[in-house]
């Protein structure tokens, strides 16, 4: 049975210049004809567009379009294709998409186009999700994985591997096939090589998803401390001049409760709280209560403190309630320009060796640069994201950790010199695991998982 | 000087499967090609879709995008348009806009585009602002006033009168042009003719201009009674299974303080007000005072009461309070299922002939059903929307009324038989007056005010 053809909005909802409506299958011009002032788009040229008017199934001029025809194999889907692009009315949107359905065509599900790009071999399954983080991208660095990722990083690198795996797979399978003759085609220690280099690279890729993740969402950074330690003042100061929201286009709403900065291509999202202290206050301990709260899930925590306020005592003993489940902590000792004769060896002394420490004048513009610098090399965990070949998803983390748990399986089998044929199962569970990553090996549910979370339409 | 070339987002910010980012200009071919991978747009065919990638400044990949090129005058403006659908992301779009206007183009003011394509003579005026009419149109009626204009429905009707005013114009003109020897080339019996009809269709387009606001901005109805007369159970029975919001395209926002419900392809915003009734409760006044507002602001008003609480004289004084500034009134005797003998016609007595009375259960649809058709025809003022050719705006309402007042003025040159000359300036001042309407004659001030109130990229 033909797959039905399918239409979406691809463009956001709201009133605009333009909408585009897309259609993809083989009824795409048949389903477009009986409705479009011209009728023979399947004998148009592929990558051609055509003015017209668009009528409903009542005969209706609804609007005046210009129809886009792209032909199967050569169309992001690999079907026949047709886009329409009309004014961005709501009624003008809806009254294109019900003449469509109401002439045989489904509405897409999340992602489907995409979907059948996949099930098409126009892309594979890493470059598919890409394309999800590609449209979600706000910033340089999460935008630069995604097009690394759709250009086919991990894939190169997963194919290389399999390969190399595959090879000596058919080896070993040859020496199995001798049976009794008990010679060596594989060569045993080109293969621990392999092993090693194997682990090495899923180690390099597995270490790579805690920072994908954080370029992916933003870093949540939280600034707490007493009060009037100056945690609002080094926000503001953060903030300045470089103030650089992701939200600079007009229309695009922003969250208010968090402000949003762009360090070095990687979002940040600074969460101010209330000043710490005990209070009888009932209000102000609610606020104390929920900055406690933002602190346990913070990437990043910043303490500020007054040195003229707290000593290392007080300072070594606050930082000491987080101590577990924050990544990153950085203790900024503020009012630097007050406290000019500051021991900081004292500070630190009082602090865990893990702390990162900063003495600055939230008030200067030049010091606050410093923490910047500090926030940056910390969320990019001293990397250069620019070198970072891939980052990925929590999809191929359980997909390298389970091909983790059969390379361990085969390097024990290997180095015990245990029976060829579990060493050979080994290496194909190995193979069949990491053949998830791109999708040479996939499940109805994977893929359901996986095109789930794209927008309607793409 | 060349007109600059132009760039703008066209389609709604925000994340989603496609963004399309329009240039119309003489540059735009050229600013595109150092960007796009495809070098040569210039020396592609109108009309034609390419697959490429898309580079910044410093040649990083920003994403592959399809570019469709339009040549002049083949486009929208008339001038060289290129289009780009890329990933619907902030971040990618963003990146193109900055790579286009740091290669010289300029970003686009609200209905630039077309406001070029009138420049260029793709349009008159009047069909420029049925492109606004249209992308707003939010129901079958707005749309269908804004299609029939951007079909030229007034451009014809006033072509067709200026023509023949015109004509006139000149048969009076050599009239002047023999001086003294008195003859008469100009017919006076079919200039009084063309007078009277002038008169009676510009009386029929003014008077299309209430309708075809309210048709625009959709119908503000206003539910108001004493407390516990059924305002909500009858707001609830109007929107009932019927209900077909406007904001049923997934993500469209809805506005929460009042309910839209669309009655025969016209949108009505039902506001539901705090029942009336004299109250000692600050906050309680607070609500009955902007009920109060909410009544003298509205299009309809719907008052509803109950007749085993209110008697006529009661419900006769209620309505007394709003006799001004109301278009439409409509009196509710509700609960008649409690009140099966209700005198109805001692209450229609006491309340003034030009209010609609409507006796129903809040609760049998029914009956509910009967109310909404007579919203409906109170709305459309009796007439069939299908049928009616053009909905004129504000600015037409004020050009109409200029040209009626030289209508007059000639009229009474005319029977007073007075100066020829005379004559010929009213008649040449309204046909001035009524070019503007198309932009036959038009403004810079004017062009400024028109094309303000679109979308950017439109």
């Amino acid at each position: 049975m033909p797959e039905p053809t399918i239409v979406a909005l691809s463009t956001p909802p709201g009133m605009s210049a333009l909408a585009v409506i897309r259609l993809s299958g083989p009824e795409s011009f048949s389903i477009v004809s009986g409705l479009f002032s011209k009728q023979s788009l399947a004998e148009c040229k592929g990558n051609t567009v055509h003015f017209g008017q668009w009528r409903d199934a009542e005969n209706q001029l609804i609007d005046e379009v210009l129809v886009t025809v792209f032909k199967a194999p050569h169309s992001y889907t690999g079907e026949d294709i047709v886009e329409i692009s009309c004014h961005g009315s709501v009624f003008i949107i809806r009254q294109i998409l019900e003449s469509l359905t109401s002439r045989g065509a489904h509405l897409a599900k999340p992602g489907e186009f995409t979907q059948r790009a996949y099930l098409n071999g126009k892309m594979d399954l890493s470059q598919a999700e890409a394309v999800a983080d590609l449209i979600a991208s706000e910033t340089k660095a999460s935008h630069r994985f995604a097009i690394n990722q759709l250009k086919g990083g991990i894939r190169k690198e997963m194919r290389e591997l399999r390969e190399r795996l595959v090879y000596f797979l058919s080896m070993i399978e040859l020496e199995l096939d001798f049976g009794e003759e008990d010679v060596e085609f594989a060569d045993r220690l080109e293969f621990a090589l392999l092993l090693e280099e194997i682990e090495s690279r899923m180690k390099v890729m597995l270490d790579s998803f805690r920072i994908g993740q954080a370029v992916r969402s933003g870093i949540h950074t939280v600034i707490a401390g007493k009060p009037n330690a100056g945690k609002s003042t080094l926000l503001n100061s953060l903030l300045g001049d470089e103030r650089s929201l992701v939200s600079d286009i007009p229309g695009t709403t922003r969250d208010t409760v968090e402000e949003r900065m762009i360090i070095g291509g990687i979002l940040f999202h600074f969460i101010d709280t209330a000043g710490l202290r005990i209070s009888e206050d009932l209000v102000e301990r609610m606020g104390i209560q929920r900055a406690h709260q933002k602190i346990r899930e913070a990437d990043i925590l910043i303490y500020v403190f007054d040195p003229g306020e707290e000593d290392a005592l007080e300072v070594g003993l606050a930082l000491s309630e987080w101590k577990d489940g924050i990544p990153y902590r950085v203790v900024v000792a503020n009012k630097l320009d007050l406290n000019p004769d500051l021991n900081e060896r004292a500070y630190k002394e009082s602090l865990p060796s893990d702390i990162s420490w900063i003495a600055l004048s939230a008030k200067d513009s030049g010091q606050v640069k410093h923490l910047k610098n500090l926030l940056y090399s910390l969320a990019s965990e001293g990397k250069d994201l620019q070198s970072l070949p891939i980052a990925i998803n929590a999809r191929h983390v359980d997909i390298l950790q389970r091909a983790m748990t059969q390379l361990t399986e085969a390097r024990k089998l290997f180095d015990d010199r245990s029976e060829t044929d579990l060493l050979a199962q080994a290496i194909r569970r190995m193979s069949y695991e990491l053949g998830g990553i791109t999708g040479e090996i996939s499940s109805e549910e994977l893929l359901g998982n996986i095109f789930g979370r794209f927008c309607i339409g793409k």
